[in-house]
């Protein structure tokens, strides 16, 4: 039985990036990596900018009066060569002529006569965006293995990217073992229970963008369990068992993960909930049994699964955020092992959630946030600090 | 010029949730909210359940040897009457016999010709989750309003669900104006720049699991520009003009939006970046004129109309998590207006990123949070606390 940090460390060195890539719209790159540095096609801006609706002027603080020329729109190509004591109206975003050497923003002009005079200071260069101010044309917008959110795609657009190189999502497979597990909206017969792993499992990869995903159910039978895992195997780069390897599925998961070739890196962690947690590789592809009680699976993946697909699409091994925050109440830990807690955050304090039984869900559907207890930590009184995965 | 709370303010006051509601299979409301209650379908768990496995046994502190007289797997119907001094193997999950009066771990357990003894201590209702501990049949598992994540779809799948009532997913128009403007992945002009933001903000919207959104690029002409508001107006619950009502294009968008019907809720918050925000109304439906500048723009979603989405779909009017962090340098504010801020959140501090400028994404790109500076606020001493908008 491993450490939370050995684990981790483990899945971290395990992991590979997947070499696959592909060219998307920027429109359907969202939640993706880059699969290489993006230039910027442009300088942006293409042209010193006007940062306000004003005047362009050609200034000199020994001239009172100057002589209104034109108007430059923004989009306009007018670029006027104005002579000293001239200045043109322009607007947020037009383009600012190089022989104008300030902006003087339109509160503080007073028009006459097609003549401009000033009401308040003005300055050279004033309310001028300098050419390629935000990055030159060829330098690096965003490189590899950035995560492309709606900022990161309206800044590549901005800098005039419409495809890009992302790498592959990841294709998962989540196989589902247990005779006693029933499909929801179906009769439920003495000793079964719902199968609800899957699902939730599959909408939290759908969660991290992450989308193609096939569900398999395992049969209790070793032949078809090997030949099972063997196509999943060749299909997938990330393997998910829910229903883990207890005892009454051990010895047909286990044995046909070992008939396949699959190598164990660890199985079992000193932490709570999740205890029976396996992971394994083969040929770069990641096999994780997760535990099979629903609030430990979804831990396990946030703690462990979240970061393994970061690094697997070329992002960094991060997972949630982590932050401090005073924990509400006193704790004090059961379990001989790191705990994660369901923790909600109100008022800048984090408070342990009721129901944090391993099977039970009803407070994940309260939370924001993970609280990690770390194996050494055995008492915590209200106000000291804790550390929280943002989930 | 209104404040960044009353601004917020008068958005909740103002956005109504839909009364549009949808029947959809649990695999397809990720995102969601709950359009009603929904109750348990059954007691969870349905029976006694084993928590570990081991041996269920009637038990005696007299007695210590038990006769073993079968097995439940899990999923099991074999419920067998226990007499006094009896045991069955059972497994997790597995249903534990009503006479059975505790249930220990296996660990524990040693097994000779069909009787089994203990190694340790061993008292009655050990291992035993109660029939409906998590919840009750017809208890409610997630009040009207709930927002459906992973964790929720785990759950109601776990109490048979699956397929859930929820709010529509409410219909977005993005209005773009600026004849400057040139789509990505074309040539500019002298003079002109790449639209992004309507690509920025369609992303942040399927962030948030909004995925019914359309683009219209508003015209240069005031009856074309009447016509296409009427019609996102008749057509989508929000709408959304990017490009704001500056003065090019001020006179067609608001006197359209006058045309229409619309009521200025407030134009123009006293805040940086995005000061030239405008809220209005017509018949619940929603419309925010964002700033042009593209981190304004962004910046104003996730401040605003991300709790507005929430609201509109039956969710509280919560938007971003919002903690407590201390900042990683003296900061002294130049606006005067309050301030959000992209931070980076590292060591439990929060850092506040280069480039803030309001035409800028670059800083966005690699922000974890707004940092709040409210108007109050002049100066900030490194190790202050202040509030941070996590994105």
């Amino acid at each position: 039985m491993i450490s939370v940090e050995n684990a981790l460390k483990l899945v971290k060195e395990q992991v590979q990036p997947l070499s696959r890539s592909a060219e998307v719209s920027l429109n359907n790159a969202f939640g993706r990596y880059l699969s290489e540095d993006v230039l910027s096609k442009i300088d942006m801006p293409p042209f010193p900018q006007s940062g306000m609706d004003g005047y362009a002027v050609h200034f000199s603080e020994e001239i009172d009066r100057y002589e209104l020329i034109g108007e430059i729109a923004a989009g306009s190509d007018f670029h006027p060569s104005l002579k000293l004591g001239q200045a043109v109206r322009i607007f947020t975003g037009g383009a600012v002529p190089e022989s104008a050497t300030t902006v003087v923003r339109q509160e503080d002009v007073l028009v006459e006569d097609g003549w401009i005079s000033f009401t308040a200071g003005v300055k050279q260069n004033m309310n001028i965006r300098p050419k390629a101010e935000q990055i030159a044309v060829d330098e690096i917008a965003l490189p590899k293995g950035s995560y492309l959110d709606a900022a990161a795609i309206g800044y590549l657009g901005m800098l005039g990217h419409d495809r890009v190189h992302v790498i592959d999502s990841p294709k998962v497979a989540i196989l589902t073992t247990g005779d006693e597990l029933v499909k929801p909206g179906q009769a439920l017969a003495y000793g079964q229970v719902y199968e609800s792993n899957s699902i939730m499992l599959e909408q939290a990869f759908r969660s991290k963008s992450i989308h193609q995903i096939q569900h398999v159910k395992l049969p209790d039978d070793y032949d078809q369990t090997v030949a099972a895992i063997e196509k999943v195997l060749n299909d997938c780069d990330l393997i998910v068992l829910s229903g883990g390897i207890s005892v009454g599925d051990y010895d047909y998961v286990k044995s046909g993960l070992e008939a396949n070739g699959v190598e164990e890196v660890f199985y079992k962690v000193k932490q709570k909930p999740g205890k029976p947690l396996f992971f394994g590789t083969k040929n770069q592809k990641c096999i994780f049994a997760l535990p099979g009680n629903p609030a430990a699976a979804l831990t396990a993946f946030y703690v462990y699964l979240f970061p393994a697909l970061q690094q697997m699409q070329g992002g960094q091994f991060e997972g949630c955020t982590r932050i401090q925050l005073p924990i509400a109440t006193d704790y004090i830990r059961k379990a001989k092992r790191a705990e994660f807690l369901k923790g909600k955050i109100e008022n800048n304090e984090v408070a342990v959630l009721s129901a944090q039984s391993s099977a039970m869900l009803s407070s994940f559907t309260q939370a924001d946030g993970l609280i990690y207890i770390p194996f050494e930590t055995l008492e915590l009184k209200k106000g000291d600090e804790v550390e929280v995965l943002l989930i």
